[in-house]
């Protein structure tokens, strides 16, 4: 596999837009000769309009030529250094959204001495160029995926600066007092203090408290991101499957009156008001199966449990007493214990198989508990209010910042480690030359979450999820 | 069904770019108001440059803030009235491709005033304000679907002006007749002749060569545009759905060794060297054959050979002999003098069942032979040089105008019947006033290409073809 041309030596150029038939299409080219080799290709109407010639930000009509072959009549936006987004001289072409239009212009791009860019490479090249941070880099992807409100909130806090200004403002005042120390060492037979240690025990303490805080945000972040886990358990046959294809409306898992039809786990995702849940439907439980396959589904069951926000508890309303419910819960406490779920709701189902509801099961238990009929998709809408109204009480959309990102979390817990040894040895009134070495690994930490300190197996992992174009 | 809003009084908005995740999707507004409701809802990054005050054909970055809620943070490209693609005020944005971003920022154009914009309905205010013929629309959704070199060619050609600057031509020379032959009618009772009748014999046999040649092109743009026509015929069980598999490089058609498996038509294109062809699998052909539906495809399969340009007949080297091919070559015969075929290729198949080639079978027909195995894809490759040769033989690629759309075409015919009767009106010396009517109708026909004479119905038919956004 070819690797990210870190020097920016080549001229690059991609299709921006979804691959297909549409009105536009864009094909985005940036480098050192960008002008020069699309103002080979590109014919103006008006003929004085020569890239070389014309102002930034500005468009420009023209036709596309190659090889005395006219490929189409194209706009095209001219972007000069450093104002682009990658900060090279870059254009834009608009052309007719036609596959075969796309390739002709890809290939005569390459022809006058462009290289098709690799995932991320205009992101990489405006990262480089000092245009973002890397956790902005990365927040570019997330928002091109986002496809909730708070995906799409969380990104775009992220793009816009977010917490970066915030790390790279304590990282500056840590780099501060390490030079300090550092002199310090070089007149260390001197005995003199250049650095003053309550100010940098202060310094310690904020940045632990912010760490911490931003630590803290990540289990919310990662939930927020890939939609609120919502488990449903219960036994054989309640109506597990009939609940999740009634809650996503269509029909995911496979349904059958036969006890452990479902064995693996089986999850999709719903967005509800801007707020993505991720339904898990797992297998029933019964004890003495002796189905080697539905055990191993059932061990799967108990981890879904573990990572629950919202647990439904499905029991059947023909065959449920108080007694059977407390039981049922008894199976999972010790899991659910074990989690971090935040809420649990009764769902009685199978509603449709009564001509009226129980009385002695409503308000027995000290319990959230709807009343369903999963095959009638009866009282779903209770469950979704449910949903709604937890996300409202757990304040789940905020304007804190909010880590998504599991290298930042990483790199967090690290920086972490780092400052705890730095406050420990300060407690212990330890030498400089050994509070430096845990100052300098703080330093290094911070410095990933940012792209101040990184590596190119860092910049490879980060660009190569990004889409061609970007 | 909303109908088009041809007095353009709404501001119209669409997503230009395919649906889904990439780097980029461009959103499309114009209209009146497009200045004053993008204003609303787009924060320049430089606080001066409102939409009102900067000038045409320039970029501006800023952020898009809907109901307080940051959208994103997009380029906005200005177009002001006249130099847009509608003539009319126009603002393209370029957003990050995320499908949340792009409902969102569709909603809030709606929110303040813009209409989803029906398909082609750039296209057709930009027809409206005369910026380009009806033709020339036409051909903007041809070239966006084009696929192939041949038909990107024919589109290109058309959008660029192609024939209708000769159709244009003509039409006003004919106009010009029409008022000195009018003006004869008003002053009838002196006798007088305005219009040289010469001049107009000769008029009207320039028109009437004219369209005779864009009225034969027609059969080579469909042809070009659709692919050029190969069908495949031949006794039952000689391989014919084998080698249309093999042609196209996938299981297409179902085959087995029972005799009559292909009873539908199946046809697949396939381009070679930017050239389209379409072939045609058919059902094999047997006498007193009882099934009912087989009977149906053989008909269907005399259809086909009839509109083909090239014909590939098959035959099974293992059951063949020269008095087997010409009576299976006359079993077509009838159907293959009917038609428009071009070319016929013997193809003697299953070459894998013999050690070696039959030498009294080679060169004995003077028919072009092509020894192949279609399961094992032997010498396929001669068949697609030999369709190549085809198409540099036929000229099939030349520079002059050519139809391809059938309502052209059929505009064209009735213009030659019109123009046949003025001829012939002439030649008969007949009174001035006779004549005006087929000049009127030869007029009307002629502005229908154009659009110079248009219905809604037209128009609709026309735009209703396109896709969103153009």
């Amino acid at each position: 596999m070819k690797t990210y041309d870190i020097d920016c030596k080549d001229t690059i150029c991609a299709l921006a837009t979804p691959p297909g038939t549409s009105a536009i299409s864009v094909i985005r080219i940036s480098g050192k000769n960008a002008m020069r080799i699309c103002n080979k290709i590109f014919h103006p109407s008006d003929k004085k309009k020569s890239f070389l010639k014309v102002k930034s930000h500005t468009i420009h009509h023209g036709t596309i030529i190659d090889n005395k072959m006219i490929i189409d009549d194209v706009i095209a936006a001219v972007y000069k250094n450093p104002t682009s987004y990658t900060s090279e001289d870059s254009i834009e072409f608009s052309c007719h959204g036609s596959y075969f239009i796309q390739q002709k212009i890809l290939e005569a791009l390459t022809h006058h001495g462009c290289r098709l860019a690799l995932p991320g490479e205009f992101t990489l090249r405006a990262f480089l160029n000092k245009k973002l941070d890397l956790s902005q880099a990365e927040a570019v992807a997330d928002l091109i995926s986002s496809h909730s409100k708070t995906s799409h909130k969380l990104a775009l806090q992220q793009m816009r600066g977010g917490y970066s200004s915030k790390i790279k403002e304590l990282r500056d005042k840590l780099i501060e007092f390490s030079s300090l120390i550092e002199l310090e060492l070089d007149f260390s037979e001197e005995d003199v203090e250049f650095a003053d240690k309550k100010k940098l025990h202060s310094l310690i303490l904020k940045i632990k408290n912010n760490i911490s805080e931003l630590k803290k945000s990540f289990s919310l972040g990662n939930v927020l991101k890939n939609g609120i886990p919502v488990t449903i358990i219960g036994k054989p046959n309640v109506g597990k499957s009939t609940l999740l294809n009634a809650l996503l409306n269509e029909e995911k898992a496979i349904v059958s009156e036969i006890p452990g039809t479902t064995r693996d786990i089986i999850e999709d995702t719903l967005t509800i008001d801007g707020t993505t849940f991720r339904f898990i439907d797992t297998a029933g439980l019964r004890k003495g199966g002796n189905d080697k396959i539905e055990n191993i589904g059932i061990e799967r069951t108990y981890e879904k449990i573990k990572q629950a926000s919202v647990i439904l508890l499905v029991c059947d309303i023909t065959n449920t007493s108080v007694e059977k419910i407390i039981s049922s819960l008894d199976d999972f406490k010790h899991h659910i214990e074990k989690g971090e779920v935040k809420k649990i709701i009764l769902i009685v189902n199978k509603l449709d198989l009564l001509a009226k509801t129980p009385k002695e099961l409503n308000n027995l238990l000290d319990m959230e508990t709807i009343f369903i009929s999963a095959k009638r998709k009866t009282n779903i809408n209770l469950i979704i209010d449910s949903l709604k109204e937890f996300v409202v009480n757990e304040q789940y959309i905020q304007n804190e910042p909010i880590i998504s990102n599991i290298r930042h979390y990483e790199a967090l817990t690290k920086t972490f480690e780092a400052v705890q040894n730095i406050e420990g040895g300060l407690d212990k009134n330890i030498s400089s030359d050994l509070l430096t070495v845990d100052i300098h690994s703080a330093l290094h930490y911070l410095g990933m979450i940012t792209g101040e300190v990184t590596t190119e197996e860092i910049l490879e992992n980060v660009f190569s999820n990004f889409c061609i174009g970007k």
